[in-house]
């Protein structure tokens, strides 16, 4: 299978690379095609413009979109991988959202006013850190919240199957051990999946 | 009392825009002063840098954000006024909390290890438009899940009290009278608030 890693995340050093380098392992011991999008290496643009609009009107898009959209299209399995920052996505990766899954791409009305998913036959897989337990996360609703807006709100709306959506809770506070656990959970996961 | 409008749109020819200019000058009738940040306009900065990690934790913060930062200090009341994309916040907003609701200046952890708000005695609203119908979004749970990841997930979080989230919907589809009834609405909000 051919997998497009869409990673947001500034630090090399944190949590989060170390799952994105965990998938990235896993998948190629067992085979799989593996793209790596690094949003902050490539110094993405996230301000969807009035220019932006204007160009998918006209059916063209600009180059640094169309390279995405072109990691999308060769992609049987999207993974997004981020930290929770402010109950949503950091701007650099929401910035990806707007300006890549664009109408006529991503999605589009039919000449009878109907609802059309480009993406449909791709399948998605969001792995989220949070600073909240999940346990927390979970009681209070916010888990829910997370899923509604992503899994529905983002990836089912284009037609990407939402496979699975993982958080992993605490993990500014909690020890070196449990973060190691993560990890070995993380593996488990894309074994089992893929 | 002293407001600040936080807006977030591309277009000058928007219905997001029609709000603000609603907004401001009922405001301004009514006597209040009225600060607009116009996050487009201003071409704010939105990704969250590796930097600004290390800024905040010498408590320097980079000048562009301590811009915002005193703006906001310096409000009684904080108005959002921005699309939904994605059931989200456009990238430059989403931007605006990353690195504005810095860790230093909106919130912080004491020596005991609590949790403290720093903005606590401001008041804070959110209008958003929506392609979709506000039934539709009602009746599926995406209200709440968008109420819950701004006002509690933003505002709570740092003792902005939410004062009203308003939501009109269909925006692109409902026709010029409805639109006017909803600036009237927009109107009548203000009034009542403030
Ligand atoms: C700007 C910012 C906003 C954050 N907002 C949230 C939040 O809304 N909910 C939460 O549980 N944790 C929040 N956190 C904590 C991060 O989710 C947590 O530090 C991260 O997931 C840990 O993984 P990492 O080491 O890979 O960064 C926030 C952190 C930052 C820097
Ligand atoms: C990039 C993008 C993403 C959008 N995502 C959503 C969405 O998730 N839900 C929704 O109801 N409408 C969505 N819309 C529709 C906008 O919310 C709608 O066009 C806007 O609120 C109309 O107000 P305006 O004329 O001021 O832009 C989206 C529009 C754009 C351009």
């Amino acid at each position: 299978m051919k997998h497009l890693i869409v990673y947001a995340h500034p630090n090399p050093r944190s949590f989060n690379n170390a799952i994105k380098e965990t998938i990235v392992n896993t998948l190629k011991n067992k085979g799989h095609e593996v793209e790596v999008r690094d949003l902050y290496a490539l110094g993405f643009e996230p301000v969807l413009s009035g220019s932006d609009f204007e160009t998918f009107q006209s059916g063209n898009m600009p180059s640094d979109i169309q390279a995405e959209q072109e990691h999308i299209k060769n992609a049987d399995v999207i993974t997004f991988i981020y930290p929770i920052w402010w109950t949503g996505l950091p701007a650099i990766l929401k910035g990806y959202i707007d300006r890549v899954f664009a109408y006529g791409f991503a999605y589009s009305v039919d000449e009878q006013g109907g609802y059309v998913k480009h993406l449909t036959g791709k399948k998605g897989l969001i792995i989220n850190t949070t600073g909240a337990p999940t346990e927390f996360y979970d009681q209070v609703g916010m888990t829910n919240s997370l899923k509604q807006t992503t899994d529905t709100g983002i990836l089912d709306f284009v037609g990407i199957e939402p496979l699975h959506h993982q958080f992993f809770g605490a993990v500014p506070t909690v020890d070196d051990a449990t973060r190691k656990e993560m990890l070995v959970e993380v593996e488990k996961l894309i074994n089992e999946k893929f």
